[in-house]
């Protein structure tokens, strides 16, 4: 699709959606200890900024988060839950020159027939409703969308210059996943389908960004009752290899209805 | 203010709130063992609501939410926080019977020549941000607003009918304080400024739903570390009075920034 198509077909869309919402989607993910953040950088500059889209009036705004985390992604059916509505007076285009650079490279591609409309559509006030997203990193194969070059993992500790209110975005969900990592097994949404007791303590240590007792923590997880024991993860040798586990969902249903905490 | 300049005051308002945008807030507070929930009686039905309004566009959600609790309880500066926002396509005045004898009602106000725009705006999609506002009960004096009756307490475990996704919205914020409260000491919000470890523990007991071991509870509050106690409290005789206690403000904050659970 041209430029001038693409600008139709958003200004199509535009007329369908619901006016000065929109949605930010904080898509975590996780490879050998480090926790990721999926960005998109914007055309011919140094800002990125979150998955995010707008709301079609007559969809339902986790319908339309899906489809934005499927484009992007690849995928469907993962963990996605909203955590908070961003509303400030201060979060416009132009709060800051990054954001400025980036939307005047989005509206270079504007044409001249349609450009006072989607300016007057992109200068409103938004309030954004912000969704967190936990996915296996390995099954994501990556796009990016018509107003970016790249859409890539970043390590959340050493985040590239962000648009907008995007790292507010981003701190805010990992403090809600600090929270809720006690509510639920992340471990069953950002790790492999496999996984050893160790590879789950390391992936609660760098969320929780604290080191945890190895013989409690285990003891702790292993009482829920909720993983399923495999064979052992052979690396080469030793009779001390660690066993595979994978989560049960039965029991880990069960358990998310009876409300235990996790740690 | 008669009806007519109500309707020509809201008329005016109307013209300056963001389109789309309205705000919910479910107020607790507890008395006796009994959480309760702040409530509006529609005029003339058996439905009640929520306290809300809408969101100015020159205003930050927080303020006019704090506006709503104000205007509602006499108070400023309660504990309350953002929760959820609702947006489903279902959510509107036509939802069912009782939601649409209440919106009857405040139409049987309007003047013939605001009937349309004041249509236009309640029937139009609302995407409403719910807070959620901890006071305590014996501070507020209440009021209720011009489309209602009365302001009460209603106990959570006894709810009247309620319009739109009200239920809803009022079940998702007992289901956060159950969370939050291993992260605040929701006492110092609810409870009145002195009071006994037993209060404490009937008031996590009320919102957790289930009985807490007392020595295991007290001990585990204790340690936290965050609690003056005082005097104790004479309620007749017995050496076994218990102590009063309140929250130690710099203790509690020194905690929350080190992230520790509360149970």
């Amino acid at each position: 699709m041209d430029k001038r198509n693409l600008t139709d077909d958003l200004i199509s869309r535009i007329r369908k959606f619901v006016p000065g919402i929109s949605l930010d989607c904080v898509v975590f993910g996780y490879r050998d200890g480090v926790l990721k953040v999926l960005l998109l950088k914007y055309y011919n500059v140094e800002a990125w900024g979150l998955p995010g889209g707008f709301l079609q009036s007559d969809m339902e705004m986790h319908q339309a988060v899906n489809e934005v985390l499927y484009k992007r992604t690849g995928l469907r059916d993962v963990f996605l839950t909203q955590y908070h509505t961003f509303s400030s007076l201060n979060r416009g285009w132009d709060v800051n020159k990054r954001s400025k650079s980036a939307i005047n490279q989005v509206q270079s591609i504007w044409p001249e027939k349609h450009k006072a409309e989607l300016e007057a559509w992109f200068y409103q006030r938004f309030i954004s409703t912000a969704f967190l997203a936990l996915i296996q990193a390995d099954k994501a194969s990556l796009s990016n969308d018509h107003i970016s070059e790249c859409c890539e993992w970043k390590p959340i500790s050493d985040l590239p210059p962000l648009v907008l209110d995007h790292r507010l975005m981003i701190e805010m969900a990992l403090e809600y996943l600090k929270v809720q990592i006690n509510y639920m097994p992340v471990g069953k949404f950002l790790l492999a389908d496999k996984f050893t007791m160790s590879d789950v303590q390391i992936l609660y240590e760098t969320i929780l960004q604290k080191k945890l007792d190895r013989g409690n923590f285990q003891r702790k997880m292993l009482k829920l009752g909720i993983f399923k024991r495999h064979e052992k993860l052979m690396t080469g040798a030793s009779n001390k290899a660690p066993f595979l586990y994978s989560i049960n969902d039965g029991a880990y249903k069960k358990l998310l209805e009876e409300g235990i905490g996790f740690i």
